[in-house]
């Protein structure tokens, strides 16, 4: 399993019109080869970035597979344009991870 | 919920004792009020990076609980000396989430 990081800083006040648009593009890449699941994520102390999780099943899903696909291209058109600056992405691997405990 | 997010620098070098000193802390916060999951994933790209996330309750569950335990003293003395430079931490709340897929 690979993991996607990317924060995204949308350009102020285009934060409500990126969040529709993200929904729309959320289906693109959950079609993917590869893909498990993704999650955003709205930052609380800088309320125009958001933080950007894929897990994907390898690293070449995303590099390779998504980013050479018509789908890739779907998702730049509805979502490059919010920001700036561009987004530095990167890839992890877990080391550990502990489960979700039940609210008490 | 809130998302503690933070991207750890950790000295070139010391990265394996970091992990060891890591999964005896993972105890300390997992034990916490308000805490609900965490993970903690290496870089690919900058193996000296790590992404912790850290699901809680409540911000204050974070900033106030835990910030102000006697179990923070000992997070801090298990781990801050591996960080350069010292991280900085900031907290996210959800916009969307697609659950997990099951590989196909």
């Amino acid at each position: 399993m690979v993991l996607e990081v990317a924060f995204l800083h949308v350009i102020p006040g285009r934060e409500a019109e990126f969040e529709a648009a993200f929904a729309k593009a959320s289906t693109i890449i959950a079609a993917m080869h590869g893909y498990r699941s993704h999650r955003l994520d709205r930052c609380i102390e800088v309320t125009n970035k958001y933080l950007l999780l894929v897990q994907w099943e390898a690293l070449e899903d995303h590099t390779v597979g998504f980013r050479s696909s018509d789908a890739y291209t779907e998702w730049k058109a509805l979502l490059h344009h919010f920001y700036d600056p561009f987004p530095t992405v990167e890839h992890f691997t877990p080391v550990l991870a502990n489960e979700q405990r039940q609210a008490e």
